[in-house]
């Protein structure tokens, strides 16, 4: 309801693409990813008790936009990798403009 | 160390602006935000798995802006009662100019 | 075509609103705002000349990416001086729930 | 001043980058791309107007946010260009990840 989002295009896209062998994500990677995800996730709950205990709008705000800045670099990092390993994969493949379209997808939602 | 804001200066502002009398939550309001912050929460989780379970960098992304897009909800909310409330109140009190640039330093950085 | 923003409910808003008598800007007001704006506008001519030159997409990213700060260092001067008029002055008209409204509604656009 | 952006370490890897052969814009494309920067040129000097008419702040903001979105479209657009000739070319000459690096140095002030 609140999100205007029309994902249609992208998933549509997606469903193609996303069957090319990825190159998995080490053990050292996914521990790196997952720990900024916890604290995270942990920030998340930190606001939920600030709104609990009445806390200043502003402060809860602040907090907010602590969390959309993590988040981004969360999204930054796995567009680097998306690049480094499935774009450059399908270029090697001559299907390099299709990945490269279906990543402008998303990453003109991401940055909204 | 990967974020790069600076809250000082917001955060004196807040010290002297944050012990004003503040309009509490009411239960039902309290409950509206939570549960969008559980979901969110529960978002973030959903990330978590897909990270462990190597889902298509792609699908990962399009979850991390549907994040972004209900956090920016909920900021939403959140500057408008700020507004509705305790910029208002500072207005009536003739200490409306203080508030709003206390407002306007975090909707810079929300908005980043 | 490009754009899917919506301004309608925006726009009926703003027509109740707007008759407000508003604090005009002062000449010294005005003339910053202007200098800005003109920066931005030969920033813009700028790029035009770079595409002309077929200069390097990147270098023409960075130029893209300094406008945007520009022109969000502009809004945010023109929503402060909203805020400490024109909200302020509803506020102490007892209406400044709908101006309030308004704004949000602007905002929500801006920071996308 | 206004601009807190660090475009050094960007620069620099500019530097090494843009001596790829590039492939030029067509005619066609050029005209498109500058088709939009004139129009955006056009909405920077109408608020301009706006300003020494001394028009409602909510009416200039709906016309930055439009130039904002406008502005994105062509850094999209520029982004799509280069990843499939810049960053094609690159992987094709196994010089893929410095850059695809350079990129996401740009798209992280971009998306700011």
């Amino acid at each position: 309801m609140e999100s205007s989002y029309e994902y249609g295009d992208v998933n549509n896209m997606v469903e193609s693409l996303k069957d090319h062998t990825v190159t998995p994500r080490t053990e050292e990677e996914k521990e790196k990813v997952m720990n900024r995800l916890k604290r995270i996730e942990g920030q998340v709950r930190g606001i939920q008790n600030m709104i609990d205990e009445d806390r200043y709008c502003v402060d809860i705000l602040v907090q907010i936009s602590a969390i959309q800045s993590a988040l981004k670099n969360v999204g930054y990092s796995v567009t680097e990798r998306h690049m480094k390993h499935c774009v450059t994969d399908a270029v090697n493949k001559g299907e390099g403009d299709d990945s490269i379209e279906e990543l402008m997808a998303v990453l003109k939602q991401f940055s909204k």
